[in-house]
């Protein structure tokens, strides 16, 4: 039993994918869609997970560097190591916010959007 | 294994939070979302979990005293003791939607938009 | 831990179910919006769960069937032994596509609306 709370926010950003054979895909953009969702077993004094607008604010934080971007030049995707795929960014993003939770508040869940039809998640 | 069906339901209400230092959020509104899950290990001699119609009125039904209302005047949060929160609000849906399932039915979950961003979940 | 990978395609099709009393409801349409959402502990050497476009093919391989056609005469549902509900087909999907998908890569649901409103889903 518990309770969660996610908030949607998109950047808007190029990439492309260094594929199995070692070529690059064209260079293409998205507005991304990121929706993170975080839990809590019970709930505070005031009967909320944490405050909706600390969590917007958390995410686009993490978030803004991506903006206006072409993710494979924007850490940590710069080094190439790291391939800019939907499944990466979700990644990303969640091991970022996790350490930046409250006490007592989980992160659930990230899943970023490509297109409407597209969706990866990264499940902690 | 299993299956689950969800509806979406919306109303229009006011609330105001009270706040950690005991003020009173300013009143605003919502065009509140509502989505219930219920779920069932197999399906029934028709291949369904439940009718959706009877799970829509179900919800609407728990849902209209809410409707073009100030929540904070509204039981269960009239008496000032339940903030109206979107955990509350999606956990006072799910603990009466809870009550009123077929046999062999189970609530799954209550989620509740306060905004196409936001989005509180309530999980028994 | 882990990750996941949606994608949502539609179709229109008409579709009866067989009621309890033995009729049958009036013939009427929907237009069906189906994800298939699938997992895998970790990534692959390119970074992603299994490639979108692929995940996309299987889908609309097993839905194009169903496409302006009443489901009541399209197999699996022509024989009238399993019902054309929105249960059965999430069903039907999850079963197809869970033996195309690649090795290490499992189906985690399927999820059909019939409105945007009313959502079935089938968790394997």
């Amino acid at each position: 039993m518990g309770f969660e709370i996610s908030t949607t926010r998109e950047f808007a950003a190029a990439h492309a994918l260094r594929l199995y054979d070692g070529s690059l895909e064209p260079v293409h953009g998205h507005n991304w869609r990121v929706r993170a969702t975080v839990a809590s077993p019970g709930l505070d004094s005031i009967g909320v997970v944490m405050d909706f607008h600390e969590l917007e604010r958390l995410v686009r934080h993490i978030i803004n560097p991506f903006h206006n971007r072409h993710l494979n030049d924007v850490p940590p995707f710069a080094e190439g190591s790291m391939n800019p795929s939907a499944e990466n960014v979700a990644y990303y993003i969640g091991r970022q916010l996790a350490l930046k939770l409250p006490a007592g508040v989980t992160l659930t869940r990230v899943e970023v959007w490509e297109t409407s039809a597209n969706r990866a998640a990264y499940v902690p």
